[in-house]
């Protein structure tokens, strides 16, 4: 049988065209998936205009379909796909028949499934190549298969079908990279074990569309006029869409698993923003620069919140899966087919400026399209009524790739003519003239400078012909992909049970999807029409009132988001008060987790705080240099300094780092900090401090048993704490007491015994160190959340 | 003569009315200035509206006009006046006869000139009290006479006029107060050593003008929709526009002094600045709550530039000073009669929001409004034509406190309905129904709600009636004023001789006047269609091309803001490539007063500058603490480090202050900072200096002849300065001579001896410690600017 297939496609190679004539030597492409939906809806027609545009390059071809399937049914199935194979309209008739002719005789189908399949194949190729005299130039293998067959397959290429040296090797992988971050790092993993970074083309087809694939060029090319107005103080606002109407129907298994952000946002839309959002590099067309670029684009990302999304789900959606994956009727399904998503950079040039990432299927129309609306920078002096009408400054003004559908239904770039008349290459790109009557985005069409396409290219065949130039910067590297995963799991995990807002799909959504940005997050704008999924989470308001004292002294109690807000609020009040009245604001913080949110709450929300005035103390640090990120300081830095304006002047970090090392008695940072304090905090009373509470009853860097702290003169100390790092500085308990006033904080379920423990224990500041918290003329309130008080 | 005055008074009040009825007491209102203009304007109906509106309130009242004219003439003019004054529609005919009648009678005239007339007032006020048997209540001084003649008159109320203790004495000042910061300082100085602060009534009509007094309990009274929008989040930009078609012919001798900026924008259009900028206090109404707010706002403002403003002049204006003023035909005037100026607040609440205050006069209507244009914060995802008009939250959001004039004519109040519909004070306020058809800030007037007073009141009625109040929230403090002459005085000293853009007058203006914000700064957008006035100044391009070398080394040169513009996009490519090729940048900087424009361009235009891994330096320091104004850190943390984001552990500066004493040798610090550079510095080599140079040759702290740091091996010492602050800290040459790249910075006349002298000698670092500069490894390039190399 072995036999018959050599004879066999020795026969047939004798009938080969063209391939004698290979100079720059002969490139075999594999095609596995070749019978599947990718393959013969763009793949096969990709490799066919790769052929048509590169037939006289000095290359020589064959093209290997293969799958699981047998010899027999998998040939006659791929050919056919082969058959129906189109002629582009920009060819001649003629040629492309010859071509296409020539193209069915380079095909041959392959059943891959074993190892000694894929030997097989790869001394097939030798064979040819033998017989034939020709050089190899290189292998492309392209994966159109699902991604759990990805590492079988690729240690199959990797042990049987390496080209030779000399040769190189292009596998081609689509989509889904994983799951969320670890899967991907764990694909990525085994992929690297199998294949080189240079060997791996992942596909994202977005890529490969024409309007996107132009931003950067277009930046590049129009840096005359862009420069001065590609920041933050221009532009207002950036929207990347792709609305679908189809729905999910037939595509459930997948589509359950994934959802809209992991469908889309995560990969073209992700890839999107960051040919916006990107210092463009040098030279735009080296994969290495941009890749570099764009990863230091990831990194400004502003890190993303539950309430960065908007979900939704079309009404049909949990029938379908019910139906499709027979699930009961009582099985309900969160995964979003709908997410409006807001993103920030806090690059220098992009602070501020929000990035509204959409997606959803079954809406009301199929269109894709990156928007840049610009602020109008303009004031008109002239009443409006005596403007001239086409003399524009006071319009809006905006850019816009069109990837393609909608009201258009053709890629294109519009720049609204009160911006520039930008540059494009005149190769690839025509100047269009719009139908006057049409409007898009809030204006007519002759508004805009409007270009189209030369000749309109489907994406794979964009994508197939940059795999066969080597062109790495149309492809997605291990870097750029754990970047991008790197962003979005936190996003994915805080929303993973989060019921989406239901939507009847099409026209009739109406209103129900639209949504607004408040303060950084978003929100739908209209209130949930019923509450079909949201499980009622009680509101303990009884035990509100039952208790307002905890530890005789005022307690504040909430859910921890209501805690929070409620606290930062009391904080900028106390501040406030103390800049009217002394003209600063001493605060001393702590470190931890729980002070995070205030953090950020404090960073976002409070425009009013008096920062200039204030001075920020550490309560307590732990013995490690101020830029490791164990450090309280560091923490401090990262999620409040870094966001505000404190003068440097004011910023009091505990010295625990002197003469290159960390806490050392001799070096008497203690002594430093307590002068430090003595020299500016009036009579050594903070105006403020803000506690934690440990499980173990520790507060500040104040243990259990403290030799340190808890008594006595000294009013910052060294201290040993039972877990990693053990060294601590901390203000001492004394000090502390001094304040005129103390917050405690106390979130989460996990403190719940040692809440309920305090509840009843009185002054016993050795066994538990928070309990001598007591402050001697200033208040003491605590802040306990629901879960902390209620377990 | 006397004899018969005081009789006739006398006489007089007997037959006064409802005088002996007043048990709060006697007021007497003098107006000084009382045949002038304003006076017959709007101040008599002003004081006649109090009359009618206090007859009954328990007060009695005189009313005593006063000017320079003699007592006969003076009386026919005031009195000629008096019998116009009008009927208020809403009173009835018949008591506002009775009431006019009355108002006459408790009217006289007084010359007031000399010392003994104003003695002589007081004892009329004081007879006809005793007589009368009325207790006095309180005084009212108004001064409305040019502002040269307050001191002299100052001086005799308080000397002669003041009430006895216990009844209160209000003065009255009209506009201008002063004409830059030093002259109003000198007038406040001059007034305070007469008044008491709570005395002093500063009139600023606006403050009376219904729209604009309604700014503040408006923000008070809607704080539940204003509070989560009225911020940089959702304030795109905020317009406050006073246009008049008038010009100022007639009145050139007053406006060729002051310009539209003291006119106008100084004080008018700056107080309603503060009631839009400024954080609400609690109490609205409690006059010191509302002026400490405002200061703060005042504080926040960003200082203003050249560039901050665009400003213009009718054409008609030259001939018409030339004709008012006897000016020869070549005398040119830059008084501008239009200004658009742009304003920052760089408080949290409101950075990076354009507030535009723009006035001018023979303009294309007469206009006032105060307009808050709001982001749009909605993304809507149904398409627009299928988008609900009625609903329209992807509509503009504005809130516009309308003044008066233009297109609606009528004080008015307008809110978008998408936004919110306000809380307004119903005996105040009324909805008003627009015409549909009448558009306004590109809206359909149906569009808002709108809100109308129910009484239009002209603003010296509600002021005069305010005063009678003792309502000092709606006059300007001391404190307030020099606020305000404070952020404007450096505008006006910097356009004192900008030639103003020339403007037809009227609809001919067209788009002459637009402006348009690039980066924090504005201009024209229309191209000077002919440089009228613009003195050309010679660009010495010849000189460029001769020289590009200075003392062996690179040399750029040009006008100042040119080569701070070259030397901050040097500095940050500079940056760029240091980080690209070791993940840091150390950038060590001279204190100095030319850096400070050097630090301004950084923060304000170089969006990509990777602060985030820079380490700042300081090349040297004086001896003073870091908070103290005089420190090179503190002048580099006020103009940079507050505007950018250096991570705090990367901010260096020199511990010239330790222990609580300064520079002292034994402390060490010079050890400490070259330890510093030795931990974070590779090879102590910064990757840039950058350098200035003193007329003395001196160079970083390193003085002529200096014992310490011009060579050796220390890295950092102590050196004496010939000028105060004698001791300094300074990196040493050896150490600056090791840097990768220096860049000396040379600007303005004052260097150009220097300059010269440096081209010539060679290297002789004990007489020019400059002239050792010459880095070992690395580059040096020399910015020097035209005016310190031509002279």
């Amino acid at each position: 049988k072995m036999l018959r297939r050599v004879l066999c496609t020795v026969l047939f190679v004798g009938a080969l065209p063209s391939l004698a004539e290979a100079s720059q030597g002969h490139i075999s492409v594999v095609l596995l998936g070749a019978t599947g939906d990718l393959a013969k809806k763009y793949l096969w027609q990709g490799l066919f205009q790769l052929y048509m545009d590169q037939v006289s390059s000095g290359h020589s071809f064959t093209f290997h379909g293969a799958a699981l399937t047998p010899l027999e049914p998998g040939q006659r199935l791929m050919f056919d796909v082969l058959k129906k194979l189109a002629c582009p309209p920009d060819e001649s008739p003629d040629r492309c028949a010859v071509l296409k002719d020539q193209f069915l005789k380079l095909s041959q189908y392959h059943q891959l499934k074993t190892a000694e399949n894929y030997t097989v194949l790869n001394s097939e190729i030798e064979t040819l190549l033998r017989q034939e005299g020709l050089k190899e130039a290189g292998r492309i293998f392209y994966f159109s298969v699902p991604p759990f067959a990805y590492t079988e397959i690729a240690r199959h290429i990797n042990s049987s079908c390496r080209p030779p040296p000399g040769a190189w090797l292009r596998v081609v992988l689509e989509k889904p990279f994983g799951h969320d971050l670890a899967s991907a790092q764990q694909l990525a993993a085994e992929l690297t074990s199998f294949f080189r970074e240079e060997e791996m083309y992942r596909v994202d087809h977005y890529l490969g569309k024409q309007a996107v694939a132009h931003i950067l060029p277009f930046r590049d090319q129009n840096r005359q006029f862009l420069d001065p107005i590609w920041n933050r103080h221009h532009v207002e606002r950036v929207e990347i869409v792709l609305k679908e109407t189809v729905d999910a129907k037939g595509r459930t298994s997948f589509y359950e698993q994934y959802g809209v952000i992991r469908d889309v946002l995560q990969n073209h839309l992700t890839e999107a923003l960051m040919f916006l959002t990107m210092e463009l590099p040098a030279n735009v067309s080296r994969a290495e620069e941009v890749l570099q670029s764009k990863l230091q684009a990831f990194q400004s990302l502003r890190g993303l919140e539950k309430n960065s999304a908007v979900l939704g789900q079309y009404q049909a959606y949990a029938s379908q899966v019910q139906e499709e994956l027979q699930k009961a009727q009582d099985y309900i399904s969160t995964t979003p087919t709908f997410a409006g998503v807001l993103v920030h950079s806090d690059s220098l040039r992009w602070e501020g400026v929000p990035f509204l990432l959409t997606s959803g299927k079954a809406l009301d129309e199929r269109v894709g399209y990156v928007r840049v609306l610009f602020k109008n920078r303009a004031y008109c002096t002239q009443r409006e009524t005596l403007r001239d009408a086409g003399y524009s400054q006071c319009k809006a003004k905006q850019i816009i790739f069109y990837i393609g559908h909608g009201t258009l239904n053709t890629p294109a770039v519009l720049v609204s003519r009160n911006l520039f008349r930008p540059v494009m290459p005149e190769d690839s790109w025509r100047e269009a003239v719009g139908q006057s009557d049409l409007h898009i985005f809030g204006q007519p069409l002759s508004d805009y400078y409007m270009y189209r396409p030369v000749k309109e290219r489907d994406a794979y065949s964009v994508l197939i012909s940059n795999i066969y130039h080597g062109r790495k910067d149309f492809f997605i590297t291990t870097e750029n992909l754990l970047a991008s995963w790197g962003f979005w799991t936190p996003l994915l995990d805080s929303i993973a049970h989060q019921p989406p807002r239901l939507y009847p799909g099409g026209a009739e959504n109406q209103h129900l999807l639209d949504f607004e940005m408040v303060s950084g997050q978003v929100a739908f704008i209209l209130a949930e029409p019923v509450e079909l999924l949201n499980p009622n989470r009680p509101m303990p308001s009884d035990y509100r009132a039952v208790q307002s004292k905890f530890r005789q002294h005022p307690l504040v109690s909430a859910w921890s988001e209501d805690l929070i807000s409620q606290l930062a609020s009391d904080i900028e009040q106390t501040a406030s008060r103390a800049v009217a009245c002394s003209g600063q604001f001493h605060l001393a913080l702590s470190g931890g987790s729980s002070p995070v949110v205030l953090f950020q709450q404090l960073a976002r929300h409070h425009y009013a705080f008096p920062w200039k005035h204030t001075h920020i103390w550490l309560v307590d640090e732990r013995c490690v240099p101020l830029t490791d990120t164990e450090s309280n300081f560091f923490s401090l830095h990262s999620h409040l300094l870094q966001r505000v304006r404190v003068p440097y002047f004011n910023i009091h970090p505990m010295p625990v780092h002197l003469n290159q090392r960390l806490c050392v008695e001799e070096d008497r940072g203690t002594e430093l900090y307590a002068k430090e304090i003595m020299a500016l905090v009036a009579n050594a009373s903070f105006d403020l401090v803000l506690l934690g509470v440990g499980t173990d009853g520790h507060t500040a860097s104040l243990f259990p048993h403290s030799e340190n702290g808890l008594e006595g003169a000294q009013t910052v100390v060294l201290t040993e704490s039972p877990v990693r790092p053990h060294q601590r500085m901390s203000l001492s308990l004394p000090l502390i007491n001094k304040a005129r006033q103390v917050f405690v904080l106390v979130l989460g379920r996990g403190k719940h015994d040692i809440t309920a423990l305090l509840s009843r224990v009185g002054h016993e500041p050795r066994k538990w160190p928070v309990s001598g918290v007591n402050p001697s003329s200033g208040h003491l309130v605590w802040y306990v959340d629901y879960e902390a008080l209620l377990g």
